[in-house]
């Protein structure tokens, strides 16, 4: 018997995205974002939803451009940081001691600490209520020659991205591997319990 | 110095989300998405994309409803299934042993061994090329007894909701919990490095 909740955003897990841009002044600004993910294949399509409230929202509005770094589980601590402090009132790259890096492909910076960076191009804005959808195309996806196996392959073991869990305000890492795409066939081989 | 991989729809971790729906007869059909998450806190929305092709693009077009269901690491084989079989074909809800409940809430079904279930309205559909992100309006989340803790609050332990890495195509548990949204503000205090 399952119990009733209400109507909440409840969702897991959900990803922990720095989302890079630069202000009206050219400084290099960076939120932290779990509303996020994938949206299209083809073209590669990602989505950060932000509050109009934010900095960020100005931001992306103005450049038509921004990045998505993923940071590693021992940037925790930083990453946590630039989703509570604003970059009205600070240098906040600056004071969680992150690098910005000028994309040279998208009008926004990236963080050099983070392994995994998306330099995103903005197509389009929708307006759900609270929160804005900011879909940017992938231009390209840059990473650090130390997640990468000898054919260039991306290991997640090596990226150690964060998982966030939003009712709990909670951040973990990944666990254990459970498998690959493909072992759900043993169900039509009769292997399966099912 | 950063790798350029070029562009690709890489972002970790994304979700395993068993998509609920009824076809043109009734039947329940479950399709597993990793493209999807929370995209609006109020009202609280969350979406998935979806290719044209799928069985499960059509059923949200002409019920106007979805369910998510988020299955534990334990129906790592079930989810896997229903992302490669298609309702279709089959009946893959039963194939994979897996139980579809009437939402009273919404024309859609959820899957009862999952013990997280959100169940949406459809507010808008984003055509963004292969894929089409169907937006939900959240109306109820629901879960089980045994992942809710005495204050009725939610625990991703408890849940132990898989994580897909895309481009390994492999699916994760969640792992070691680093800490809670706030540890951040050691920076200002100066105990961090930074």
């Amino acid at each position: 018997m399952k119990k009733s909740l209400g109507a909440k955003t409840i969702l897991y897990p959900t990803p922990v995205l720095l989302v890079g841009s630069y202000d009206h002044e050219g400084r290099a600004n960076v939120m932290t974002a779990a509303w996020g993910g994938i949206c299209c294949s083809e073209p590669p399509c990602v989505y950060v939803s932000l509050r109009e409230a934010t900095y960020t929202y100005g931001n992306l509005e103005a450049r038509q451009a921004f990045t998505i770094s993923v940071p590693s589980t021992d940037l925790v601590v930083e990453a946590d940081y630039c989703g509570i402090a604003s970059g009205r009132d600070e240098d906040k790259v600056a004071r969680a001691g992150l690098t910005p890096v000028r994309s040279a492909l998208v009008d926004a910076p990236y963080i050099a600490e983070c392994p995994l960076v998306l330099e995103c191009r903005l197509v389009q804005t929708i307006t759900l209520g609270l929160h804005t959808q900011f879909i940017g195309e992938v231009l390209d996806v840059k990473a650090d020659d130390d997640v990468l196996d000898a054919r260039n392959h991306l290991s997640i073991e090596r990226i150690r991205p964060l998982v966030y869990a939003p009712p709990n305000k909670a951040y973990y890492a990944v666990g254990q591997r459970l498998g690959t795409r493909g072992i759900g066939l043993q169900i039509r081989d009769g292997q399966d319990g099912a």
